[in-house]
């Protein structure tokens, strides 16, 4: 494995490959749930690339930026283990220069996450457009977790003619149900017991429309009645481009859920 | 040549070509000055790829989108004289969708034309965007009659990590020196013979520069003096990078002037 810092040599590199290229982009911090990408990857394209860039401009002033966790010298290890042929890990400066062309999110970016996160998606689609470019993959792979940012990047790949297929994976989960995020090391104990409230509710809302339910409100209820201990931030229901909807279409729904734990922010979804 | 209308037909071709690729964007009404592009990225490329599409994104509600010479015909007959290979004439409908991801112009965007136009490059920048996403060139050429635009998309290119050469091309101009616009053609006698002041200041500037000048104040006049009888919209001296300067510096400064005749507004520059 090839490990990258400069533009240049990714360039320089991406330049010479004729076969398909996989890509993963990601923040480090790296669990099974990342893994569980790089192996489709793996599976689906004779290149890896895999990256690695704590992204500023989709943090706000307010957020987490200094204390997201960094683990580089494991997250190589683990790229080594999982075969990736090339690990593209930047510095800031590498990455964002002064004066910048900029990428503006369309309307649905500045509702759920983009409501209590303004600007955020701009920042993402940011950087994944550069991160294209400079990767160019046949294939990129992105988490359903982030429901909404998986939405918006295949839209900005739609809008702006780009030539990758983007592949949606399945969220990963610990044997007890907590969807894995780089974030929940932040939990104490407790706060570990009590998300499994999220997970749980979205089984029951699952099982609920499996047996006949369409209606938002009575699924909606249940989840509330199941996190009711919880500080809950949203429990929201959306077709798979995001618009809201009016009663449950099983084969193009999300249900999202948003839970506070302190100044943590835990998401969780399931795509029916 | 093959005249392509679709997305999907340009994807599939594009795809299969692994030769060096020139291309050369149009809004159409194409005139010698394409042409001096178009030769180019035939000497410089196996296969040239010529587009012609009239952007609406980039003309403000009040501007001449309705009555901007339209010459199909023609230009497919010019593009088949040029060896072109492939031709894209895409439908308003075909490049722009409701709900996008949008491309923001840094701020010297909205200065010079993009202060008489605001949101211009905007406009801009998202379409030549896209036709690089789908046409993936090598080298993409522009003249640099529209100086600020080249500027823009040479910062594009870079900020978002474009793999493409960007080829700047110098303006062709009539015999008499009227430099070529697509809107020359609404210009009556009077107008047209009043334009030649434009190139003619820039002459006498750039003797005047290569006699020694070197004082901003001192060239500009000489420009305002020789077109006193013109409706001046500006006269400005910048360099590379569009940044006012205090001094010429001959090998890093453009003259930029833009005179009105009625609704017309004519362009010219030149780079020392």
């Amino acid at each position: 494995m090839e490990v990258i810092k400069t533009i240049e040599e990714l360039q320089n590199i991406r330049k010479n490959i004729t076969k398909s290229v996989g890509f993963v982009p990601t923040m480090g911090a790296l669990h099974n749930g990342h893994i569980s990408l790089i192996k489709k990857a793996k599976e689906e394209n004779e290149i890896v690339i895999v990256s690695i860039f704590v992204n500023p401009t989709q943090f706000l002033p307010n957020e987490d930026l200094s204390k997201y966790p960094r683990k580089d010298e494991a997250d190589i290890k683990i790229c080594q283990m999982c075969k990736v042929d090339y690990l593209f890990m930047p510095e800031v400066s590498t990455m964002h220069t002064n004066e910048e062309v900029l990428i503006k999110a369309p309307q649905n970016s500045y509702v759920l996450e983009g409501f209590t996160r303004p600007g955020h998606f701009d920042g993402v689609l940011q950087v994944v457009l550069k991160l294209f470019n400079l990767t160019q993959p046949t294939n990129a792979y992105f988490g359903k977790k982030d429901a909404q940012q998986l939405v918006l990047i295949q839209q900005m790949v739609k809008n702006l003619f780009l030539p990758i297929n983007i592949i949606p994976c399945d969220i990963v989960r610990e044997v007890d149900g907590l969807a894995l995020s780089s974030r929940n090391v932040y939990l104490d104990k407790t706060q570990r017991e009590n998300a499994l409230l999220i997970s749980k509710s979205l089984y029951m809302a699952g099982s609920l429309i499996a047996s006949g339910e369409r209606n938002i409100k009575a699924v909606k209820d249940k989840i509330y009645k199941i996190m009711n201990s919880l500080d809950i931030e949203y429990v929201t229901i959306v077709d798979k481009n995001f618009n809201e909807i009016n009663i449950i279409e099983p084969s193009n729904t999300i249900i999202l859920v948003v839970v506070r734990f302190g100044n943590v922010r835990l998401l969780d979804n399931i795509w029916l």
